[in-house]
């Protein structure tokens, strides 16, 4: 019999403190210590109280609970330290079948992570959907992080245990993160889809219009249908666009892009496509109508992978499809034109900016994407209000000093090009920093053929600057380019700049930053606000509507555009749950 | 009929001011100001004289006196600005006979030149022999210095200028430095000797026991015989030998080597053969013995080129001859013992370990050598005596972050290895700086991989740090390894250190140093006491017998281990003589 929030919510000290036994490794305190915040709004809130109590407990206390957990076993063995709730946990993950080999690596594995960082390696072995990880990924997983730095890991290790709690405390309350398992599996399913040359290698890749592209588009109109949507369609670039109608005539615009960068993750994207899915899905098993329509468009282009058209799936919503593009060849040659005639698209100019959207019509644009950066995943938090998408510049740079001999010249007669751009990197470090949420970054350094006795004559290398608004990332712009400048002049140096991108920053629309505000609120999550330092399509639709965006954690330090981007069906669940608040507050205003 | 420097001495200010008329061009208040310091001890001190003049002049007057120049001309279109000495310069050059593509060459570079720097392109045509550079050269050495830092293209306009002076003087006194010529004709004939590969290129390349290097070793010892040496043998490593006689028992040590890194000058090593050798073939021809012998080695191997046996010539004579070098290959397969065999040399262990010198027959060693920096060529002086010959130690280093993206992860989160390695260049630049002489350098740098929207996971840099005394130098490499340390652990960061050599230093024997430097006073020209940053054979001689050097200044920034590499006869006619002042006093002290 499943306990409920509210039985703990209402129960004595010592009965609750029952209720919550054996959550965090023999470590009671944790739960104990979270019952003094009762009442708790949600699970999810419990979740993050504990959290929050451990992250400020201290590294020793941190520290003893990471080494209260046994170590991951092999095979037959069963370390006597094991609880039987671990030994349950780590029998799902199949690792009591190890072959021998599998068994002697993670004994190797165990002794050498245990040498370098002093706790046993833990895994929330259940994995990202609470099913199980399979052996395969146990190891591959064991393997990286033994490569961590140990604060990293530490914290890595902290993570784990959490999500172990979570899906503990999943059990005990008897929840299940429907509508998170059911965008999770769609976005496995939808994976199956990858470009030649990729999906041999189980890579995912999926450019604009290809076979698997079109597969995959198939897929989403498949599962829109299957939601319950009015009207769904392929548009003349590709886009899927669902409609599901409301009682009124406004429409609320969302959606995000389901193209991939090569070997990237599921959820880049997919995920801003998935989320309202499973509302509108909700909505329809409910029949329910609200006072608006709900158009989710899956962008077909938004990496700019096959052609040099970043954002050209929203970017034709916006009227801002570049009739050159069509006539742009793909490195095999094929023209975008002959790509759209393949895929049955109309390929003609008229058919593209029919697509462009009355944003009259419109409410406003919202997307929800999976961060692509740390900080949720560091902080602990599973969802982040984005106060802005960033804007930015980028430059390719060229230091020119004098190469000179590292034993004969004094260092007061040098023109050495590195320490010049070393001067300037700390400068970028500094003057980003000094900003709210400015980001700089030089990313590509490199001393020409260098060597050892050779003072650097020439040094090149990238910088990329981002603000939350486009006078910010301008005046951090100014300010180190001068930098740079004065650098240069007072070491007798040249040096030679060129600006290879510029992008618009854009900054939420209060009105919807704050109705996603009231959403995460709703859930007892707590707010956190944040830029965004990647682009995404809510900035083309930025251009001609309001438009605010809700940010998913990744797990593993919210690595993007790689195969190790993941994300947990819990926290995928309260993305879902954010939605379905933020139309259920929006149909109230509409009412 | 010439002048003399004692008419220049005893003369009223308005004769001596007319003596000296036309030297710098149009600028007669540099010869006027010099006046006031006669009397002068010698023609080079006249020169260092005017020289200091137009340094301490300002920037003003620096510039009026290089735009009081002619452009270069070229054909037969002389430009009307053209004093009658330029154009007889020039002329001397075979500017005049240029084809029509030379002159339309030259006429552009004139214009860019000029809108680069705003002042016309000055080079000494008669170049650093005196006797006239050629069509080709001038343009080459025209087109290179177009590439230049404004500020150092300044410096060098005036250090040409203080060349063609130095020539017009000379002119004016009948001065001819004969001893300086004998060596530069010397090094010259040397320089025709060059590996396969390199000499059809024109290139110099002279490593051990090639043909062109056995070849070289025959000139020398011919030369040698011309000079009137009593012995002159190639010994069991491949040295020349030359032996002048004494009255007394004891040998004065001197020499230096006559192989090349690939591609290098004519000058590195072999000038401190020369230079004795044209004090010995003076002597010999005065009938003059002094009370000690002169023995000058030719060392046959220092670059470490064929093989890894660096030193291996002066190593010979310290009792350093690492056995394991006979079986080491050179490139082609060859072992060392086979080169030995095939140059006719015995290859036998007993017959190198008989070249040990026995320290106490010998009053020590000295050796001249081109600066191999840039040091004497800034500040205007032909010599310096070397206070040491810093030791050095080297490693490759790794400083390992976590990769993240540029726009997602704020600046607080990151853990950026290449501003780490940022942060230490400057700490390098500043503590070298710091101590006296000492330099460090980071001269390899790189991210690995960067992009330019990813923080960088991992930057690769290597270490140069170089100091007069050992002490020293492990004091600063202490610190700087301490620094990097400290910044990894900071910035929570991984970090490894590999030592790649470790080279001890070779301070100059106080009583040797103090010849030279009254050698030098004697000649009237200014001392200037510095370490030497590259290593040289008096190295290993250090580890056996008191040692001291001197630097002759090398043209063109100092830069060697290239074809640019030169000394004008000027300076090598001062190091010459030098040396004969050194052994006149030590002749003395030996009586």
């Amino acid at each position: 019999m499943a306990l409920t929030l509210n039985q703990l919510n209402a129960a004595s000290e010592a009965e609750a403190a029952q209720m919550l036994d054996g959550l965090y490794e023999h470590s009671p305190w944790i739960a104990q210590a979270a019952l003094a915040q009762r009442p708790f709004k949600s699970l999810g809130h419990l979740k993050q109280v504990m959290a929050t109590i451990v992250r400020e407990a201290g590294l020793d206390r941190q520290l003893a609970l990471i080494r209260a957990h046994p170590e991951l076993a092999g095979k037959a063995m069963v370390s006597k330290t094991l609880t039987a709730e671990s030994t349950n946990e780590q029998g799902k993950a199949g690792l009591t079948d190890c072959t021998p080999e599998e068994f002697a690596r993670i004994q190797k594995l165990n002794a050498d992570y245990n040498a370098k960082f002093g706790f046993p390696f833990i895994l929330a072995v259940r994995g990202p959907r609470g099913v199980g990880l399979n052996r395969h990924q146990i190891i591959e997983t064991f393997a990286r992080r033994l490569g961590n730095h140990p604060d990293f890991e530490r914290a890595e290790a902290l993570r784990n245990i959490h999500r172990i709690v979570e899906i503990r405390l999943n059990d005990k309350f008897g929840f299940e993160p429907v509508l998170g398992n059911r965008a999770w599996d769609w976005q496995e399913q939808l994976a199956r889809h990858s470009d030649p040359g990729y999906a041999e290698k189980g890579q995912l890749t999926v450019t604009y219009l290809t076979d698997a592209h079109r597969a995959a588009a198939k897929q989403i109109v498949a599962d829109m249908q299957e939601c319950g949507f009015d009207e769904v369609s392929v548009d003349a670039v590709g886009n899927v666009v669902g409609v599901y109608r409301g009682t009124a005539d406004k429409t609320l615009l969302t959606g995000s892009h389901f193209d991939t960068v090569r070997n990237g993750g599921k959820y880049d994207g997919r995920l801003g496509i998935f989320t309202p899915m499973a509302c509108v899905r909700e909505l329809s098993r409910a029949g329910k109508r609200l006072p608006f329509g709900i158009e989710v468009v899956g962008f077909a282009e938004e990496e700019g992978q096959r052609y040099k058209a970043t954002f050209l799936g929203s970017g034709a919503l916006t009227g801002h499809f570049d009739p050159a593009w069509l006539d742009q060849k793909d490195a095999d040659g094929v023209t975008m034109r002959e790509a759209m005639r393949n895929a049955g698209l109309p390929a003609t100019l008229e058919a593209i900016n029919a697509l462009k959207r009355d944003a009259s019509k419109y409410l406003g644009f919202i997307e929800v994407h999976i961060e692509q950066g740390p900080v949720l995943n560091e902080l602990d938090l599973p969802l982040g209000i984005v106060t802005s998408i960033n804007g930015g510049r980028r430059f390719q740079c060229e230091v020119v000093g004098m190469a000179s001999h590292a034993g004969t010249t004094p260092m007061d007669r040098r023109r050495d090009a590195a320490v010049a751009v070393a001067e300037l990197a700390l400068y970028v470090e500094q003057r980003a920093s000094k900003d709210g949420d400015s980001v700089g970054t030089i990313g590509m350094l490199q001393v020409p053929n260098g060597s050892i006795n050779v003072v650097p004559g020439r040094c090149l290398f990238s910088l990329d600057l981002r603000a939350p608004t486009d006078p910010q990332r301008d005046r951090m712009t100014d300010d180190v380019l001068a930098k740079l400048k004065e650098i240069c002049e007072r070491r007798g140096l040249h040096h030679t700049v060129e600006e290879t991108m510029r992008a618009a920053a854009a900054p939420s629309a209060p009105q919807w930053q704050q109705r996603w505000e009231r959403a995460v609120d709703a859930l007892g999550v707590p707010l956190y606000r944040m830029p965004s330092g990647a682009g995404h399509d809510a900035m083309k639709l930025h251009e001609v509507m309001p438009q605010a965006m809700l940010f998913v954690r990744g797990e593993n330090a919210g690595i993007s555009h790689n195969p190790l981007e993941s994300s947990t069906s819990d926290d995928i669940d309260l993305g879902v749950r954010a939605f379905q608040q933020l139309l259920d507050h929006l149909a109230k205003e509409q009412q």
